[in-house]
């Protein structure tokens, strides 16, 4: 096992505090109060809540009174899924969702409550949204980084009538969140250098939320005594986001993946064929399978991913990989890593150094595994 | 206005944050990691998550693996009431549930929930749980603090074949959470002395859940990245609790209504003729709002409130307070004094000293009011 630094290489995943969050998380923790209290310790936290939706705004580049608070992107996807379809079936709309079946967990989990509510699924597709009420997209895909043109579908979407929900939680401080037009939006925290836990939903419309009437907060849209201490993280965070940075992060990737296959000539790049944001280099390499990979890079202290993080300990291959028309061993061959800004030649030198001697041992323990099973 | 410190007597809002809870996530903050990913960053963050959740099972005198962490009292009571519902259902009961008008209004709003999917409610009656699916209660009443007993409820449930979901969040901390027999269980982080944003569903039966399918944590009962840092402080507040501490919080609150009694003939003290779990006292004073007794309060460098924190704004009087029987009128003049471990005997004095010359301005300007009207 390696005794320096470990490199952290699976930033899809979650992405390190950055410092302006946690400092202004440690000051937080100073105010007392509940943010829907009138009195003077009410007002301390209502105003941190306020100065973040303001940063939320400004990051997102949409009005404040659009940001909704949640506990994360898993819940604004579902409140924002769930509140758009309310509004298509209030509008007397048809009950027709355009989805992808390679879209983030969670929000192929929101549409996945609509279809048992009789709503009938869809594959998304720009040239057939006629007679679809509501159409949702991953703007940036969670394992492979690939990008869906959210301008061409939000047209689209329009010119059919359709509400368009776009999960935008793999783009958030890679893209300008403005560049993506649609009627909710959803971040998450922890994506982009915040504290997990927490997210937003940006939201145009208001009328269809919230999904369970309990308390005032969120102007009605989302009840619960906030986060508040996860929302000034969230609103830090947003607001030390540099867009003129992740170019760099992707030009890293580039270089990473470049070497790879000069290293690897037997390995895929999975979802190269298509465009991507940078930065996340999903690969497969003959012989090994991607958990064996990942162990033994963390091993040598380094944290990559073989998928979704939210999905691990599952011994199934990726969805998102299947749907690509891989097989179920190319998909089980994978291994994701993803890059931040914090991410350093230096480090990808090492990782780069790594894995022949680490892909030599995978496929070695890979074989003796199969002669076992004989 | 004073130059003393302030007084907060609100902790029925939330409690500030306790030194032990503080400490822990400070620490916290430098633990990056998914607790999802099974890298060594992840595992980190997983140790964090599981031992915490040891923390809240030995609080709640419960098996860790009946620990669901979610997003506070909000959700937690959302989860439980449409997940025990969903049982229901399944094992074919009666689509009938038992709740009252004074309970948590998100209690009140999961019930709400069943009601438009067609279940019908009837009002909570230990002797009346024929018939009855479902039966939802919260322990202690958030504005009056009254008690409900839960040990005659969950015996009279069990007897009647219904499933019993208790909203826990205003006993945490006042009571042994293991008096309470029920299904499932609600705390709130930050009515304990933990950070907003965080809480806890503690239920026996694990079919039924989780509302939304998407990520894979909680064992499958309640998707979404955890909130690592709030669930550390959640689980250092949790175990912070000295349940022998209690009865000097509520002592100090008798003190309290005494002096009050004595000072104020004409006050009345609300709920006084139940069972109550003390420190809270929700007071109405003759001739004066509710409302402008506790802004001149808060003037004067005191936090209180007239009712429930996630209603305030609202020009409405409290349903709880409607539901006793009082009058409109009555209702709007209620204050609540919330105490907790940190209140003192000489915060209460000041308080009791304060009271007098405020109530007769707000009495005056009352008057001034009414008469500006006619």
């Amino acid at each position: 096992m390696s005794t320096n630094p470990r490199i952290y290489l699976d930033f899809n995943a979650t992405a390190p505090l950055v410092p302006a969050a946690r400092e202004a998380m440690v000051e937080a923790l100073a105010v007392a109060g509940n943010p829907s209290s009138i009195h003077a310790h009410g007002r301390a936290a209502r105003d941190l809540v306020e100065k973040a939706r303001d940063k939320l705004a400004r990051f997102a580049g949409r009005p404040r009174e659009q940001v909704v608070f949640t506990s994360g992107g898993t819940e604004a996807n579902a409140l924002g899924v769930l509140g758009l379809a309310e509004i298509v079936e209030r509008r007397g709309g048809p009950r027709v969702v355009a989805a992808s079946r390679v879209d983030h967990p969670s929000l192929r989990g929101a549409v996945a409550v609509l279809i048992r509510r009789g709503w009938e699924q869809r594959p998304r597709r720009l040239e057939a949204l006629e007679g679809v009420g509501l159409v949702t997209a991953s703007a940036v895909n969670h394992e492979l980084g690939t990008t869906v043109d959210i301008a061409a579908l939000s047209a689209a979407a329009r010119s059919a009538g359709a509400l368009l929900h776009v999960d935008a939680v793999q783009a958030a401080g890679k893209i300008p969140l403005r560049t993506l037009p649609c009627d909710a939006l959803v971040i998450s925290a922890h994506k982009i250098g915040g504290p997990q836990g927490v997210g937003a939903l940006v939201i145009s419309a208001d009328d269809g939320l919230p999904l369970i009437e309990a308390g005032h907060q969120e102007r009605e849209r989302r009840p619960g005594t906030e986060n508040t201490l996860g929302i000034v993280g969230f609103g830090a965070a947003a607001a030390a986001v540099d867009l003129e940075l992740w170019p760099h992060v992707a030009a890293l990737g580039d270089y990473f993946e470049q070497s790879l296959l000069a290293q690897h000539p037997g390995a895929t790049i999975h979802g190269a064929s298509s465009p991507r944001i940078g930065g996340t280099i999903n690969a497969g390499f003959d012989g090994a399978t991607g958990e064996a990979v990942a162990i033994a890079l963390d091993l040598h202290g380094v944290s990559v991913s073989t998928g979704a993080a939210c999905t691990s300990g599952s011994t199934q291959p990726s969805p998102v990989l299947l749907a690509l028309g891989l097989t179920r061993e190319q998909a089980l061959r994978a291994v994701r890593f993803s890059l931040g800004r914090p991410t350093t030649v230096e480090q990808i030198d090492v990782v780069l150094g790594l894995l022949p001697g680490i892909l030599e041992r995978a496929r070695g323990s890979t074989v003796r595994r199969a002669q076992h099973q004989e």
